[in-house]
């Protein structure tokens, strides 16, 4: 029998937008990993009537209802109060869950006050989950209904740490085998490009599903796949990877949690390389992109950003007639930059970004968008044409991005084009 | 009248964890300044049939729905055509839309699929909300009950700048009287050391409300006043800022939409100044910042991202043994990299950061956090030692921030401490 779940987050600070639901995001990623769908989160705040029309109406449709928040004396433990009328439970006094109370008390130096007590009064015929992160404790119940319920504190350092060390045991073999995710990273290609090819395939994959995510101007695919274990829902994703990779090839550049930086930095380390960059319109965005990935020491040496042309010329050494002639937004400059970084710094692969970020034309009337990626090596060099679309962050994203798929195609042998 | 809306954020990624609803935490943030109260989040997955029961239930207790999620051509537009049949409109194809999309593919040189045009249908009687960071319109209407319904993309890059610019007007007078909001921008203190400052004024602040933000590594304090107009509310507003500014002084660096980066630009535009930059640690992070800006080429000629030794030595000229003797995050090498790429650019100011971003200490066991941000200009030079706390891209952003909170201090004539 498959299992739904849904969570309701109790707290006004969420209505508020103080905080986001992290515990939504993470009890939903655990309960994916284990065979568990999860149809509906909601978030009510601290307030009885609204949380019991949530809970009444999770009970039509929802066989395990996880709440987070409203537990403790600052809400007059809301949430177990309510639950416990919804089901029909009685509240008990839990002398052992009053001993650890006071014990923690004790130990902290603190004066126990009387609210404090409502704390140790737990739903008949629960499992109680002690709370070893902070004061409230959790429980779970089944009800006469067969709808197990799930009660946890709300702060993310005791939600967490509860939820894995106390909720996944309770919830036992109740889970449906394993359901397995792997994430494919594109990029070269627009979204709607990748899915008309795949529209078909789309729409026919049941186990596993394939579904398509835009994501900082590159695009994702996530097989998802459902089995009695783990093993065999691997087994299950393999022949669908392999196909779309005859389908997309080289188009993919990663699996799961790779970036296109991540990948340069990997392929450039193994092959015992170094990098150095000469950016204009992304004014030191690969170099940041790199860096932002610790160990980048190891092969990224430095580089310039040559906003102005004068600098260009003056520390990259493009000679001034070529940027007279061509503009600084041209083939011939971009590899004029990748050269003359490459050889200011001694590196291996010297790449450049040349382009018109927008939102205006540069003073040639060159369009927004338009982006030379130099690439130089020992030997050899390329230059790539990109034509990028949006608003000017999303034009520097993309240029800085094409920047490193010359690098990733010049170190795995492929075609740069 | 009071108005209550509800929040309804459509997409399986939020269902499978792969992301935390936060277009959530954002509206309830910028509807809660607006005087509009949150009852309701819910999250549903790319699924017709539920969302259809959320929407039904929404309209039973909220007389505001707010969409996130489920436009565009990867999800058949589901939300558009779901609410449009919830609420009893036709989907009109929009020339003006069409257009747009059109314009935006033949920019982009890419070809335009059939299911593209999915996204130029519009519900009848809407006002379309033109989409300037993504290709997915999103709109707003008033149903034939007085619900009003306004829906957005869901990837956060587009979702916040629609909702500021296009769904902040829709719903013009909509709210109760005017809500005005002020933020104050910090640099210089932690959260906690200006919140017990302000404590006590925190809380008998009424109207204007006062409430802090921390946001990125700095600090934004917002004034809300709350009036039967406009010119009333800023009336509100202006004791309380100057209040605050007696109290803080010059750590406030800005208001409202303004930047550490932006304020530095402006204040190089007004001076007819340059400025260079030499990072290390930051890795390009200080150039990327003020290329993010349209106009920066103004002002901003370059730098030089020294993240190797033998770069600082070569590029930007830091003499060898000052390296070998204090090390690269030392005191001297901060103040040789900008003085260096001040004579390398020319520029009138140059500015520098070395410093270890983490995770792990440098070779000369200096700790994480540990940077040094220098400042050199015509005739006289500056640096500051900075123990930046938290993780790599933390201490990075923190780092940035304290070389351009030396450029604004020296521009507007501040001790630069």
């Amino acid at each position: 029998m498959s299992h739904v779940a849904e969570l309701i987050a109790v707290g006004t600070e969420l209505l508020l937008g103080s905080i986001a639901n992290t515990d939504g995001q993470f009890i939903s990623r655990e309960l994916s990993a284990l065979g568990i769908a999860v149809y509906h989160h909601t978030v009510v705040g601290d307030n009885p009537a609204r949380l019991r029309s949530a809970v009444e109406l999770a009970k039509t449709r929802s066989d395990l209802i996880i709440t987070t928040g409203g537990l403790g004396p600052t809400c007059d433990d809301l949430t177990k109060n309510v639950l416990s009328e919804c089901f029909g439970k009685k509240l008990i006094y839990n002398a052992e869950a009053a001993a650890r109370m006071e014990a923690y008390f004790r130990r902290s130096g603190r004066e126990i006050t009387p609210n404090n007590y409502q704390q140790a009064y737990l739903p008949e015929g629960c499992v109680p989950f002690q709370n070893d992160w902070g004061t409230a404790p959790g429980c779970g119940f089944v009800a006469s209904d067969g709808v197990r319920v799930i009660m946890l504190p709300g702060p993310p350092s005791e939600c967490r740490p509860m939820f894995l060390e106390r909720a996944v045991p309770y919830l036992g073999d109740w889970t449906d085998g394993a359901i397995v995710s792997r994430t494919l990273h594109i990029f070269g290609k627009g979204e709607s490009a990748v899915e008309n090819l795949l529209r078909d395939r789309m729409n026919a994959m049941t186990n596993p599903t394939l579904a398509p995510y835009a994501k900082e101007g590159e695009m994702e695919l996530r097989l998802t796949a459902k089995a009695q274990d783990d093993q065999a829902a691997r087994a299950l994703i393999a022949p669908a990877e392999a196909e779309l990779r005859e389908l997309l090839g080289d188009l993919i550049y990663g699996v799961d949690g790779d970036t296109l930086e991540g990948v340069c930095l990997r392929l450039l380390k193994e092959g015992g390389l170094t990098l150095s960059t000469a950016e204009s319109c992304t004014g030191g965005l690969m170099a940041k992109r790199i860096t932002d990935l610790s160990g980048a020491s190891a092969a990224f040496k430095g580089g310039v950003v040559s906003y102005w042309s004068q600098v260009k010329h003056e520390v990259l050494g493009v000679p001034q007639d070529l940027l007279d002639r061509c503009g600084a937004v041209s083939e011939p400059v971009a590899l004029a930059m990748a050269r003359g970084v490459r050889g200011l710094t001694g590196s291996d692969l010297g790449v450049s970004v040349t382009g018109v970020a927008g939102p205006d034309p540069d003073d040639r009337g060159n369009p927004v968008g338009l982006v030379y990626v130099g690439l130089a090596w020992d030997g050899g060099d390329f230059v790539r044409e990109v034509h990028a679309v949006g608003p000017r962050f999303r034009v520097r994203q993309s240029a800085a991005s094409h920047g490193f798929d010359l690098i990733r195609r010049r170190l795995t042998g492929l075609p740069l084009f």
